[in-house]
């Protein structure tokens, strides 16, 4: 790995806007083959209901099913699960379960009214969804910690019924990801994958009840079938390729850097991890740092080749000028590996998830830090945020007028109705001004 | 209009579910060839900036500028208009602007954290987007009350820069809009529409800035432009044809229901007007107001197209059996038109708006109740909520271990990123454990 190099840039540049520009492009282009192909799975199992979704089990994932019945995983047998996994995965897992569940609740949001003068009252009226649906990946990139992540704020936010599905090609099945489930409270699980379990639970079969919104990664088929039920039920985020941007002073141990930009290198080639520092020593002493772990990483071609092709080291004048630059990057996770974390964070407006000081590092807040590991990529950060209750719960907005408060108001909705030239709005108002 | 008659239901019929169905189904298809075009538009404007959206704007709009400064309306310009209004229309947007910031600002999210005995601080720090960008439709469909809508919860969420765009085809300018902007606080407004004026939002051009989510509604290529661009920016929802659901016990005069349904139906022949009622007699008596009233109607045939081809009466059992029906079809508007509202509204899991009581007319909360009109349409109450003041705010995990608690918590992260095959996860969080 001598050979090792990963992209410098330096924000004094002249080129830097372009240059920064062209390492965060990413195409997320549509395949117009997964497009053609993710319609007609979602068309077979919207008309043909559990008859199709048995087909494409049998032909996507090799498994041969009489009924639905026969793919759906008992209570019981989650439980088995649990008690199957080694004890220190399952107190690890129940560890994890129940920081995320307090976190989470913090998130609750309570329904509100206010009354005014007259008798009026306004409000806000909020409810969980009536069912949500999880999609949890199989194989190997098959994560418990995404089950307790997706599943635990559905719970808090009092959804009544949360259903998961989890491919098992070939009838591999992952004892941990069902621990998981069980732990998490989840309510039902099939062993359905791919498009036709999203078209399942958007749509519901004879034997798969229709969600309200369905969460959970997957791949490019089911990132498609997603965005095409979007409408029918809600969808959390359509997520890119995961990202790291740590800022430091130059003061933190390099290897610890260095294992920290891995651990998101390691989760495809796809993956961005770049380090911000305005301390040019410090970026050299981190890249022979990369040198010397990279060849002891059990994924080392992964983790070399994201590096390469996405990774960065940006050079900066000081830590206000990080924080610009963070600011327009809007990373998914952002650790601020300084002294003062707290006066870096005053100037970060845009980020996922932000890691305060040398000690914590971003893999905490993937298994059991409480916060959840769900974060908006690629920027989105700018708009969007972590994955929370609120995402399982909405508003409704209440409106009560009294006699008196029509009378008032009507007069106002009726100049403004006639304005925009609706006169039944504006008649339907006046029928409640007093005479 | 004597052959009026409106499709009846009875919540007992053997094929009422079948029959509700087919009612509430709204074709929501795309249109190849309107995604074509916005697709070349889009494509024209992120390539050519300022230069293709003139080209547009002449195109569409039959408006030729120099240079995009000259479509841009100076703060005075808004100023003009909004003493170029009636007197009365100004006081009467005066006090919507006032009740609607009222509301909204009860929406205001607060950062919060907390510390853990062992010093670990967890949090999450809520910031309001950089920049919204707001699309206002113009010529006929031009509404004030959608300017004060969209940009006053922007503004109270704290976003810096509220950029509107308004088309104004054939140099036609809608004062009332621009009153509008001026009182809701728009930072700047652009004289351009359609897919270009969104995709000048999406991207940005040499004169326009890149704003970070748009808002608004808009024709078929507006939403189409929208749906391609969202990803690069937030956007809100794509709306559906507005809808009404009354729900009556049969005490309200008969006319002034039949009016609230009108004011759904004069939208476009696509609204939706529901009446739910146990009492036969009654909704033989709506019905006939309906046929007294529709001729005196300003937008009679759009009124009767919409009522005949989507509008119903549904007779149920009793209230309980109402709010089941509403349920399921988790309505735009809803209003309970009966004597006890609040207990009704206990039954009710799903809606955009709830208007309690026999004197709270939809109308009201179209332009001066405080809430927001713009409102999960087509059923989509089931899982998303009015516009608010959390559309232009973010989330952001605030995760700070103490070296304790990384500590404790890295031997738990350990574990579980060991047991997902994660190694540099592990790795990064074991350098964090004390020897």
């Amino acid at each position: 790995m001598s050979d090792f190099s990963i992209t410098r840039l330096n924000a004094s540049q002249n080129d830097f806007d372009g240059s920064l520009a062209s390492l965060l492009a990413w195409d997320d282009s549509v395949d117009h083959q997964v497009n053609e192909s993710v319609r007609h799975i979602l068309a077979q199992v919207k008309a043909r209901g559990d008859a199709a979704v048995l087909e494409f089990t049998e032909q996507f994932d090799r498994l041969k099913a009489g009924s639905l019945a026969d793919l759906e995983m008992s209570k019981e047998r989650l439980q088995q699960s649990l008690e199957a996994i080694p004890q220190n995965q399952r107190t690890a897992l129940e560890a994890a379960a129940q920081r995320i569940r307090d976190y989470h609740e913090r998130q609750n949001q309570q329904s509100w009214h206010y009354q005014e003068a007259d008798g009026t009252v306004l409000g806000q009226k909020v409810t969980p969804l009536d069912r949500a649906g999880l999609y949890v990946p199989g194989g190997k990139a098959a994560y418990p910690s995404s089950v307790l992540m997706n599943a635990i704020p559905a719970k808090v936010a009092g959804v009544a019924e949360v259903v998961m599905v989890v491919p098992t090609p070939d009838g591999q099945v992952n004892d941990m990801v069902l621990a998981a489930a069980a732990i998490a409270g989840v309510d039902r699980v099939f062993t359905i994958g791919g498009a036709q379990a999203v078209g399942a639970l958007a749509y519901g079969t004879e034997s798969i009840p229709a969600v309200d919104k369905i969460v959970g990664p997957g791949n490019i088929y089911v990132a498609t079938a997603k965005r095409e039920v979007f409408g029918t039920v809600g969808i959390d985020m359509i997520a890119g390729p995961s990202e790291i941007l740590v800022i430091c002073d130059g003061q933190t141990n390099p290897d610890w850097i260095a294992m920290d930009l891995f651990s998101q290198a390691e989760h495809d080639e796809q993956a961005q991890s770049i380090l911000i520092s305005p301390d040019k020593a410090f970026l050299d002493s981190v890249e022979a740092s990369i040198r010397r772990l990279l060849p002891t990483m059990e994924r080392a071609d992964i983790i070399a080749e994201s590096l390469k092709s996405r990774g960065a080291f940006i050079q900066v004048a000081d830590l206000d000028e990080a924080a610009e630059v963070s600011n327009r990057i809007a990373p998914e996770h952002l650790e601020l590996s300084v002294d003062d974390p707290e006066a870096l964070l005053e100037n970060i407006r845009h980020a996922g998830a932000v890691f305060m000081g040398r000690y914590t590092a971003e893999a905490l807040g993937d298994y059991c830090a409480g916060p959840n590991h769900v974060l908006p990529t690629s920027g989105t950060a700018r708009f969007s945020s972590p994955l929370g209750v609120y995402d399982f719960q909405k508003r409704s907005s209440i409106i009560g007028f009294s006699a008196s408060g029509a009378d008032r108001m009507g007069r106002v909705a009726s100049v403004l109705a006639r304005g925009e030239g609706l006169t039944a709005h504006a008649r339907s108002a006046e029928y409640r001004i007093k005479e």
